[in-house]
């Protein structure tokens, strides 16, 4: 059994967004046990599972990614479309752009501190298309 | 078909551990053809893909792991947990925390030098929750 | 319902390389919906997804790459198999070697900039074995 949806996540920009109730949101009801498949669908935005409680970890990740995968890097040759796309993708493969999640007992089975981010690399998009899959 | 365990797995801590024979062991048979996937239910330890043979490389992760995700980074407001914390947490992301492997003719078909590391990013840690799936 | 395939992918060398419609080729027809899962059976190549369409991101790659993980770092111990050995298992964790992909109305549900990356890390590699797996 398959279930598929395409939604849009909105934020403020760029950053590392917690979204882990705006895709429960999007799930009526979760099969017994299975798995869910998140995907985004863009080269220069990632989805990541990390600390869910504390926002200053969200906020290390945006100045320690920025320091590891800096901006007018001279190796760069792809730069017509500003500053911050190169990081951008560069950053999207690090981080990656999918992940699959456990289902157990009709529930993501994440620990206790896990939840799903949404990263935002480039400095003006605010809304990003995730394709949704459970299987079961 | 979907077949689903969480287990506990072990170790002596920071470091890279080769875990793939104690994933198996936990697996009693294999269907023909599908996928294996396992998720660590943690934000500062990982799981990754990588050299089986020479035990050198698994020191190499470690330590140029620490080179490129520094303790004490000036930038890191999240800093009341320890200086391994924040690197653990950014170390989980840029490895990973879940992945997939196929499953062929009832064996998983990695390559000859492919086994399965269990990334351990806290210094004091010893044991990690992982979810493994079965799907066929 | 599962279909798997192990294809070889051959590439000139060392680098980024697109391989979307190799990929496409090896799949008769593809599900109403569904995942598309790929795996490259070794510890020095990788699988991503990124820009499709300008070339120079892919040359950006290889040069940042390079920087991160560089060749010849005094940390690194296992040196006997050449300087582009380490920094390739390293980087084979980092960008990943395994990825999944929606399927939707018998298509791969990519973004219209995406598209995969065989990473080749080794200096002389010219072909790679992956594994497909459809499952719907």
């Amino acid at each position: 059994m398959i279930y598929q949806k395409e939604i849009t996540v909105h934020t403020n920009g760029r950053g590392y967004h917690l979204i882990t109730q705006r895709i429960l949101d999007h799930l009526d009801e979760m099969p017994e046990k299975g798995l869910l498949h998140l995907f985004v669908k863009h080269t220069s935005a990632g989805l990541t599972l990390n600390e869910n409680a504390d926002p200053s970890v969200r906020v290390d990740f945006e100045s320690f990614m920025n320091e590891l995968v800096p901006e007018n890097h001279p190796v760069y040759t792809h730069t017509l479309e500003g500053p911050d796309d190169m990081p951008a993708h560069l950053k999207a493969s690090l981080i990656g752009n999918e992940l699959s999640v456990p289902i157990t007992d009709h529930k993501l089975n994440l620990g206790t501190w896990q939840g799903v981010y949404l990263c935002e690399f480039r400095n003006f998009s605010s809304a990003r298309k995730i394709v949704i899959t459970v299987y079961s």
